[in-house]
């Protein structure tokens, strides 16, 4: 079998990152001139990356960290995390050269990939490829399991969504509405908020940066009170929250972005109006619920192909690109779900 | 029908509190003559009350509040609160005159009931009739409520209880010792530890005010983390325990009367891990569950009689009493269930 030879570059994590991550703390680095080819006697995969997914969790393991439910990134080392890849040589018996996969892979041209057996093999390929960072992949069933799991929408309930636009936000507003409910989005620009009542069907959306008082904003949106909360922010929204949760409500705690770049997270006022009203808070890792991943395909890709949902993604075009694309993601800079294509096929 | 002419003592809120509540924000009041009958065409009771009971919610009712689970006391008029009373008119077709009952009464020596649907009768009386203000009144089904139905204990789990030595957490302590957990509680004077670990069979117990670092103390006592905290008192106790939670850890929000006398609670950090631990926290109000009371009388009169759990009370005696009886429990001067003693037949 005729071998390719070629360069690999990465994108490498200089080192562990306080405060708001930048640019500067990653670099972009060529590999001197390798065989693609599997080590000798390797049960893992060879693969050709070509979507990358830039995530808020991220953020998390560019510190080190202990007893975190993911490993901190290795200084030195490309970063890893979700991506869609093209196997171009397999070790293992569940794959085969073509196949192409979603799940964890290196922020690099090509990664070998030793544990396979969390990857996901793409079946429908009559959709684009990088839904698999996206509606097809861990946001998509961070959406489902934190809305449908974990939070139970029944039909009339009033349901609101922090950081609307985002890769996830966009998704649980959409089933929301399809449950039913009434939902509200909030994010952090015009653009955004215009997305979120034009394109997705949320019934109103705010700019949340434009509101001084966003106790008095939610207060406006829900007269009646909030019976659902997906948490994607955390700090002074979580506190406003608190303050019009309706009666046994229920928030769904997903990511708390607002805090991930502080040293000290800030205190969250308000907790004990959880007893008086019933409230519960759930926190989940969307990597405890993939057992549920082909119930979740069942649901969308219909939804998907009949045009009753749809998803916006922010893509940057090469993995020079990929450093600027993470960053954006803790100032707002991206449009939807923000991808990194590294290459088309 | 011979009609006894009396006066009635009453202890009155003056107005409404601010911080710490005094004893002289209640005033005590012996009413004119009055005659102890029920109006014409009542279909309430007239009780005459015997045990009073001092609970840290009534905190809530001395503050002008909209909106809460309960309303706030009406300055002027008497306190109410749960109670253990005999009936002497019935002017309902569930209660006759000598009946004995538990629920909301007044904080006066005879109570008109109008509304006596919400009350229970007591069946059992070869146990203590002030038993009815604690472990077989609203107190116990708090602990089991939270407990068995919010956190639901499996054997070998590690669970901490705060404020453990009061009406709630030594039951609460002792439930989950029964369920086969390993238990440690915290109290705020060496003789309440005493109690935790001699008299209820925790496993182990500490004065949490001897603790500069209160995650420390619970790393020591939980080097293996807290599955179930049933919390009573929040605020900086609750970000320890955060910090200790275990993977799926549970906390039922019952209370947190370290909050209660601020003008403004404190902020709570590191909630943020209760999403990559999966915790969830659990705000309940037992009034949502008394149609579980009759299961609960089930489990624990037998336990009551067989010695297999105590239950630890401290009697103030008379009306006279009831106000230091209150806010001392602020203060954690009660050892144990805070009861008061208006009559004993």
């Amino acid at each position: 079998m005729e071998q390719q030879v070629t360069t690999n570059k990465k994108v490498i994590l200089k080192d562990f990152v306080v405060g708001f991550p930048k640019e500067s703390d990653m670099i972009l680095k060529t590999s001197e001139t390798i065989t693609l080819k599997l080590p000798e006697g390797s049960n893992g995969l060879l693969v050709k990356n070509l979507y990358l997914s830039c995530d808020p969790y991220m953020r998390g393991r560019m510190t080190k960290t202990e007893g975190s439910y993911i490993d901190s990134f290795t200084p030195g080392s490309p970063l890893t995390g979700y991506g869609v890849a093209k196997v171009l040589e397999s070790g293992h018996a569940n794959f085969k050269k073509g196949d192409l996969i979603w799940g964890f892979t290196g922020w690099e041209e090509y990664s070998i990939i030793n544990a396979p057996e969390g990857l996901f093999k793409i079946e429908h390929t009559d959709v684009p490829l990088s839904y698999y960072t996206g509606i097809l992949g861990m946001p998509g069933m961070t959406a489902y399991v934190g809305l449908h799991e974990i939070c139970a929408p029944k039909k009339g309930e009033y349901v609101y969504v922090s950081a609307a636009s985002g890769a996830v936000g966009q998704l649980v507003g959409q089933f929301a509405k399809l449950s039913g409910c009434y939902v509200v989005g909030s994010a952090g620009t015009k653009e955004k908020v215009d997305l979120l009542k034009n394109k997705f069907g949320f019934d109103e959306a705010f700019n949340y940066k434009e509101e001084h008082d966003l106790n008095a904003a939610l207060k406006r949106y829900f007269p009646e009170g909030i019976d659902i909360y997906f948490e994607n922010v955390g700090g002074k929204m979580l506190e406003a929250v608190l303050l019009n949760m309706r009666l046994n409500g229920r928030i769904a705690a997903c990511g708390m972005i607002s805090q991930y770049n502080l040293e000290q997270d800030e205190g969250v006022h308000y907790l004990s109006s959880i007893i008086g009203k019933r409230v519960r808070m759930q926190g989940f890792i969307v990597g405890d619920h993939y057992h549920m991943y082909p119930k979740y395909m069942e649901m969308v890709i219909p939804l998907i192909k009949e045009g009753k949902i749809c998803y916006i993604e922010d893509i940057a075009e090469g993995l020079e690109s990929a450093p600027a694309a993470l960053v954006g993601l803790f100032s707002g800079k991206n449009v939807g779900k923000q991808v990194v294509v590294v290459a088309r096929e």
